[in-house]
């Protein structure tokens, strides 16, 4: 057996994201071929008690709390980055800047210009990038990719995309990062709502205005005990105000003439992970639903009048995108198979020298609609995403002359 | 047994709602037990062929062509209008002026401040009057009405409501009246929306404000043979401008600080009639699917850990609304039972004396919101609806001091 | 209009099928252009407050407290049964005496020999003959045999049938009519186990032979205070022993091979009237579900690899059997239009001197089905369908020679 | 960190199954805080080319072609078996008495009496036994085995279970080993039904008695070119006889008074993995389907009256049995982490010297239903587990005194 090239991984962050992440590059060379092989070399974090146990539990050959440390580490090719929101401009910059390859976790920044600065630095620096849109490598999204693009839907008419979560329903729940708007820049907006932005994106094509509503609807939580605010905290006496929203929906037109309805929300209750579409075309419509993953629904008008339906396609077979690596026709895959999947594709694109997708310039369109939708809610009026492109262009140019 | 009290029904319009009217009629004494029967006296129809046709098929006891006849029939006490859209200011005024109880279809008007001069009349002339959106009245609905007025959900955070159809995607579709706004006003919105909006605003409260978006995917239609444009017509030749929507999508604010997304839309293949919404509430959530009526979905935060998910109750046992008068449990009912169940309320009301519910405060207010969501998508902001009203008004006190 | 032959109609019976089948009779017209038209002559009851108020509130012109009289009203043409079991085979061959055209309720009689007479006297008396097994009417299921027919599912090779309902779980329900074997022959078995006989008749063909099991769980009750047990009874303090089955299942060969299998009961809790079946095939397979009955899902085996999956066609379109009659697409029928369509076709028959499907000979041979079970169960072995029929013949011969 | 006790494993066989375990192996340490730690260290298999790139792609340390190798290599812990039916009794065996534990896939053996012998003999040589019927840990499953045991259904009244593929629809499919009999034993039946009566026997209790029928649809095959006859072999020009079922249905009476459905079958077109039950008590039921595995349906007779209806609970959060481990609600697992949970379970046990369930005594009493199906198809008759397992005990006692 030739030996694989070998790709290291440098790991910044190790709850949620960091277990999601490092299982999957664990599991990636079991399933798939690939020309290389990740290796988990180091694992970044503040917490030296906390960043040593997820080292050991994941299987990383060391930990270091400077994630500076790992750009200096000559070995590692790969940085991938699952820290807050608000820390992803400095790493990815820092990262490019060490001509590392980078995986970051969505949003990519805090702001459209935030996310144009980290897009010209990685392309100054010539390394691979890739953002973590995880449900985009489903088999099932990928098979609707695939039905769109062979012309099977023909026009597309409509998205409706919802996203319905319940976890902070309870008021009882702190203040955690992902209710601060200094660490986290979006609630409900930026954590889900950015991942149905990025399956329309992926599906339908380029957002061209919208206009949205955001709501905050539980304004106090008590303040959490850790000083972070990390998910896990537990509630203090004190309380602290909520900035970020609870729950954003938004319309929008896309450039092709397709016609959108967004929502993302935290308090649906019933809803643990409600990552829903419904697409619509000249020639036929698509269902897909997170919480039934594997299933693609499927109507097309040319099937025989009398026998025109949904079509519910278990999409586990060789045939469906990324589904032959795994079990036979029925035998479901789960949640972190998109993980996997994913890595796949970067793994094979830093091999190969190819950027792959996702990547940065989606991080920065995705970033330009959220903040488009911001906007809109703020001043009540439909907003182009161009028009945010170009202002956080205008913005970051003169940041970087400065 | 005492001979009940015959409420005479005069008829105008004899097509789909027609037949939905009548059928309704006579089956409502079968199932439920009135102090009142409706007798089909007469229909009026401007087509005599037609109109004869349907008055024997229907089982009317005669028919006119000239509508204003009715009107002047001593023995008939409720006019039932399913006349297209433009035609029903008219026909609602000249009824209540003439003494006569009044069901209309939706939308109710072609303006505001037309919906606003009916109600100012019916109101004058003490005539009882409902508008026809009977979706309300299918059982799963009205339990969903009932735990939400006993609070079983909580505070209402979020509504979201599809109206999705798919009869116009083809091309060749001849320009009917539904597709012509000087006789229908709206097209998806207020066809299909009308009865999201109507869901809504029962299930929910009164809308705040609106910001929307409407769409015509297929601008040109071949102009149909039959002059009127009636449903079922075929194509000619010629071809001209839809002026309507085919698709509306529009997000809301409710004065009870809920937030709702609508759509409503001719162009989503595959779902042929499919009116369904969700309600999120602070302690629970329903789910309800027109194609699927006697079915809600229901779920409650204060099931046990563990146990907590959506349930589906076949709304079909005694203890449902209006179920008791069907079949045994698990023995469903359709459509049609939706517009008997609503006649079940009107025939009561006329004879106890009560104006029930939706009526033309209903109509007015419904279409306060189609006509603010117009407004919205023609302006690109945020549209109250108490100004819509209070335009309406001002605009219609013009017109009655004219 | 010409006049339209009429059919005059005797009802034995008003309860629970004595509504189903009056409704049906006078909604028929409404949704049909039949040749015929039945008019709702006499009903014949024995309780003389009950049937007068049944009389009243169906529409009937007249009642009876003696069903005898109906056979010597000259006017009546065709005599509905809908009276316990144990009155069938009296009822059903004094009818056909007095040349009657008949529809009788399922099962058709106590035993096959008994069914055997009952068909032997209507041929020799031609009169029109009909057993009620609605389901058949459901436009999906006519979809079904229509798929089937077409050879879209190729060689049958499996049915899988369940009639599951829960009504008499609790163990106070008092032992009414239906739990009496002197009254109602079979429990479970032929009272919702003979459906999905005559289904999987319909559509796959003859049984060849069964072996099965009858279980009666709960198996002394409270002893009905009405002295006939009718459904609706209330408890009195004594209670009696329940001699039929709460719940029977059997395994079926088919004369074509297939293979089946079978279950029903009255034990299944949550599951109100849950009629369903599951029919594969060389080519396809299709899904059923009363509690959904609109709906019939399919699979087709030449569908694209990677685009297989059960499509859920809602049986609502013209091209649809029998819903062309009803409302657009989408707009769903329920329990009691499968009457309507049952009694279409009986309508049509009596009119044109056709003699429709299912008539007495499959209720002889459903009966047949039954009794093999039953015997099957007694002696644990495999009981042929053939031999039942052979000794019913046999037994009811020796009854006609004396 | 203190160094965890290493449990070496020692593979026989690398196909499909042998994929799935070597995962769960690999996958276990991640997930679960094990106080033992499984080590890959050798698969063995007859072909070297195979078996040398199965050792690497799975990741074991070495390979052999002679599986008696890992008995004599006294540093292997356990011995896990997923090889074709007909050498699982040589190899448990000659396993137990080397003193290994052992997991070997079902069923057990070919016959309840060589299930008696490995039963005997792993009691004989005090080692930890197992075998793989992975569906028992769904977390669903054990979720509806916690509902079962604290009583929440009441007395179970009845089961239906099917086991429905599809996979060998196709006559031009050779005749892979799994159609022989001399290797497989069974078709459908050993193969998937097994399964079911595994849940079965897990959820309700012991079978007391069963009838059962078998099928062959397609008789003859083309011969495999491979001579193993594996799977995903290709076909040679000459054809063979297929000697086991295609499709195996069995009804069951339970010792604790249930009544059961069984049907396997892999003719059920559309139906990929399709292995569903419903169990109904008599204060709830509860409804299961792998294809959709995460969720569990479950019906509370002690609901309210008109909120009653079966939920549909994603098994998915920290209270459902081995879900914590796993990913946030909503976030699903899917066929893979079965054998996770099942190791998880396993490795315990080797570690704290505690025999799991299901075990070889499970096997046995599973092999004893397999075999009285067998025979109640041949007889036409019911068989009594009981004597099976008399016969059994008797054959194999005269077998060991050989």
């Amino acid at each position: 057996m030739v030996e694989k090239k070998k790709i290291n991984v440098g790991l910044i962050g190790y709850k949620f994201m960091g277990k999601a992440h490092s299982h999957a590059y664990r599991d990636l060379p079991f399933y798939f071929e690939n020309s290389a092989v990740p290796v988990l070399k180091t694992v970044a974090g503040r917490n030296p008690e906390g960043v040593k146990k997820a080292s050991e539990h994941y299987g990383f050959q060391g930990y270091t709390t400077n994630w500076k440390n790992l750009l200096e580490d000559e070995e590692i090719d790969l940085i991938d980055i699952v820290t807050p929101n608000n820390t992803h401009v400095e790493m990815t910059i820092a990262a490019a800047r060490a001509g590392k390859h980078i995986l970051c976790e969505k949003p990519l920044a805090m702001t459209t210009a935030e996310a144009y600065r980290i897009l010209e630095t990685v392309k100054e620096n010539n390394v691979v990038h890739m953002i973590c849109h995880n449900y985009r490598y489903t088999p099932a999204v990928q098979m609707a990719k695939k039905l769109i693009e062979e012309g099977k839907l023909g026009k597309i008419y409509h998205i409706r995309a919802h996203y319905l979560q319940d976890w902070i329903m309870d008021p009882k729940i702190p203040l955690v990062w992902r209710l601060k708007k200094e660490v986290t820049g979006y609630g409900a907006h930026g954590d889900i709502g950015a991942h149905i932005i990025d399956l329309a994106r992926f599906l339908i094509g380029e957002f061209s205005e919208v206009t949205g509503m955001m709501q905050t609807f539980i304004k106090e939580r008590p303040i959490s005990t850790d000083s972070d605010g990390l998910s896990g905290s537990t509630a203090s006496d004190k309380t602290g105000q909520v900035d970020v929203d609870d729950a954003t929906a938004f319309l929008a037109k896309f450039s092709n003439g397709a016609f959108g309805v967004f929502e993302a929300t935290r308090f649906a209750g019933g809803n643990r992970n409600g990552n829903r579409f419904e697409i619509n075309g000249e020639k036929g419509s698509i269902r897909w639903d997170m919480e039934n993953m594997n299933n693609l629904e499927v109507y097309f008008d040319n099937d025989p009048k009398g026998l025109q339906g949904f079509r519910t396609i278990n999409c586990t077979e060789e045939v469906h995108p990324f589904a032959g690596a795994y079990w036979p026709p029925g035998h479901i895959i789960g949640y972190e198979h998109t993980f996997i999947n994913l890595l796949k594709t970067l793994i094979d694109g830093i091999s190969e020298g190819i950027i792959p997708t996702p990547n940065f310039e989606d991080g920065l369109l995705n970033q330009a609609v959220l903040e488009a939708v911001e906007k809109s809610a703020e001043k009540g009026t439909w907003i182009s995403i161009k028009e945010v492109l170009e202002q956080a262009k205008a913005e970051s140019c003169k940041h970087l002359s400065n």
